[in-house]
């Protein structure tokens, strides 16, 4: 399925994980930037908690913009736009917060996410990354989606080292607890594709 | 019923297939321009995934203007009115996204859509094409209605190999994954009649 | 009932046709102006699809209003209000969309509607007329009231063809297919009384 | 009651009918100007009917401001407070309709209403005046409110006339069509104690 | 539980008298103002109507500015904020009217309030004081909590009347029908404490 | 837990204590500034009253402004977000309200809050300290925590002296009526690492 519809040369689209009642599975963040006012809109039939991800996670990045190597002064002149596909599903809860985050800043710095990584984790105003549930059913999920390092929190180590050892071959783990790790695990420092370069005119 | 209400001299006029409790059955997507500021308007009984579909449609389409061939500055001179008819019908689903960014480029290109020509697929922020349900059901309810052409997404492919062959006689299936496609199929180059001229003034 | 409060020396009042738990009924709709900057009010304890018809009868005369014979500029300096009156009884459904475009018409155009006509029809947002429900209990209602012209969308016919024939005697039936027959067959080319001058100052 | 808390030396207080589980009962609609830019504001627990009567007074007076001696200039200059007293109580209905009508437009010409006066009926868009209920109960609860003339819509008559004369003695009765017999009936020449002066700079 | 949290240096803190299901209680009416553009913030856990009532206290100001002693530009020059507190607690109806009112009087006069005082009764738009209910329970909660002086409406007199005489020693009573009435026997001539100075530039 | 994602080099971040259904737990008040026009934006799936005390602390901080050593102008050209971890989790009442503007305070100071401090108390507009529930559990979940000073209400002290000593062995308790005790005993007067510079221009 992952391979069908994504790739990494487009900023701003990023693999997460999700746990759903059926099990696990992947799932995608997709955000653009179009010339605006500094709008934000959050679509994908997601609940309360999922949409206050994406709050936090655009709040972060402003707040922290010289450290991520963003211009604040753009932010004011673009609208962004979140999407999480598949429409028909509903989501919510808080583990794709640092998800979003990468999302946004690749596409503010519009940079490669890396290829066949994803990742799982809330994220806090102040850039903690918090551990999450479902971990097995969404590392199956990831494996089964040909995904190669996956990154968790911390805290989270503790649910892998309960899964047999043979589920988790050909999988790299990232255990972080700042979301500068995460940013410093998911983002090349190569450029997209015909990358764009945001104006503050 | 399909010729007694539609025809491809207008921008923005754009037929879809949906599937609803009682079958399937094909749908118009309507989308019209005034002088304005922006604004995005959605009306036709529509539920919030259906709404949604048509946000992302139309900042798909901000965000992609200069490969769509539009100006972006048109975007905040002008009103868009999106309107799916019969609105003693509740809708809703994600099925009708490429059809409502196929109604856009229509709009803004004031490009006519070819004739007899019909689809259903998700659409994502950055052209993907995502597969749907219900595809036997809308295949028939296009070939009642005199459709001879259907842009559906390739992994909705394998949902046509299953409908018996005498049922698909007649019509012309193009599998696609992404929105560039959708718009390459749908779009002719020439203008439609009375062309509106969209000033950035 | 209807002489009681209706005439048709105001701009803006128009005579639909409602069917409702109780059979069919009468119903006006009322428009009226004020200098302002172009905001819509609607009322008459209307749901959601019946406010959605007016919305989209004001964006199609907004979108047509060189055809319709409207200065497009007047659209932004005045607010208009659209009233369904007996605020007692919940309203809702598509069948008085072209009573409302017509109510709009001839308050922008301050041109008489013609008397003893009344309509019912669902508008689509490029100016196409769909067939409603409930034709034979309007119709009844509509000679109680003592209409003697009626329009309806051409796929209505076969409704009115199931009729006995005595109850359709005296009244004048106009099968419109597009917005601008309706428009055609409603308004008329007198000014109202006491014709305001929209200004664009 | 009556008499405890209301006189006519203020403008925008008139006295309605109101028709409650309990019986009919008096009510006032309270009216009041604040410099601002043309803000409605709308309180006393009232319904969704009741807000519209409210909204529909204002802008016919808006609409008919000419006629009815008001400069128009004041209305973007004024912010305005429509309450109807005893917040305990839910309220709904459009039988306020003309009394709202009332108490604006003694507001905004600072003329007196007329001294025990009360009136009950529903306003329409276009100044016409709709039949309402409970009017026996109401005619009872404005005689022992010490009322003496009392403004009903013509099509209540009938309802009158089936209630024992003798309840009736001592009231005295205007039926109308028109709100604007409504005005010439309730608001007197006379301007209210320490009238203010509306400014238009 | 008063003296514990309460003093009259402040301006803006009325002592108001709730009926709660476990019987009377005392609360407090608090507001503040900071620069701003007008805006009125109401929290504490509100139900609808007692929001109104902070509505209705701040529109009547407003409209009586001169009377009460207020320079009328400085309203769109602070934001207010007006609190209850004990946020668990659900609060609603229209009896804390006269308490919101006499809170806001001293906060825009930053005079003090009277020492030991409390209030209750519905306030209505031109400044009349309406009875309310409960008054027997909130007589003894203010006892307990050490009030000298009650406001009450006139019509509430009858309800002091039928309560022993022996729970009425010590408290003195003032009956109003006019909230400027509520103000001359709540507010004092004193600045309070450090007394802002309001300014309008 | 706590030593995992929190230190007191960041300003903003302050920790509370919670009572919820399965016994008291630690939570976390984050707050941060961005460039902007004075937005305050709430996070972490908070009920109404919570959000409200959100709404408290930052307009007594406002009011109050010269008291706690913060230039006004910054206001508004800051925008604030205020996020409570754990999305997860439902969260509601008033006791965080001193733990947030404690943390407000820190944020724009840029101060450091005191180590291994914790708090739990309903805030007021004027500054007040109200007394909170299942002061117990908090108390247990705090120490468990490793938290060393606890700032409670006066009132909630004989809350405290119910407990047996032993479990209040090695906590310092800090009973307080006032905000302003609340920052004298958790703030530092030590600026955090990296402290920002607010600018009012
Ligand atoms: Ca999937
Ligand atoms: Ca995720
Ligand atoms: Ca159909
Ligand atoms: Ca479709
Ligand atoms: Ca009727
Ligand atoms: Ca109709
Ligand atoms: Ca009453
Ligand atoms: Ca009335
Ligand atoms: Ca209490
Ligand atoms: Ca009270
Ligand atoms: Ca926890
Ligand atoms: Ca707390």
């Amino acid at each position: 399925e992952r391979n069908k519809y994504e790739n990494n040369d487009v900023a701003g689209v990023v693999t997460g994980l999700a746990w759903t009642s059926v099990g696990g599975d992947i799932l995608f963040i997709e955000s653009i930037l179009s010339k605006g006012k500094g709008t934000l809109t959050i679509t994908g039939n997601l609940g309360k908690v999922m949409k206050e991800s994406a709050t936090i996670a655009m709040e972060y990045m402003k707040s922290n913009a010289d450290e991520l190597g963003i211009t604040p002064e753009v932010f004011s002149k673009y609208n962004v736009h979140i999407h999480v596909p598949e429409g028909a599903t509903p989501k919510d809860g808080p583990s794709a917060g640092i998800t979003m985050l990468t999302s946004l800043v690749s596409l503010f710095t519009q940079k490669k996410v890396k290829k066949d990584i994803a990742m799982t984790g809330e994220i806090t105003l102040r850039g903690k990354v918090l551990p999450v549930g479902g971990i097995k059913e969404k590392i199956l999920a990831a494996k089964r989606a040909g995904i190669k390092e996956i990154i968790l929190c911390a805290q989270n180590e503790r649910d892998i080292l309960e899964i047999k050892e043979s589920y988790l071959k050909g999988l790299k783990f990232h255990y972080v607890t700042e979301m500068r790790d995460v940013i410093k695990h998911a983002i090349t420092d190569a450029p997209v594709k015909n990358a764009k370069v945001l104006s503050v005119d």
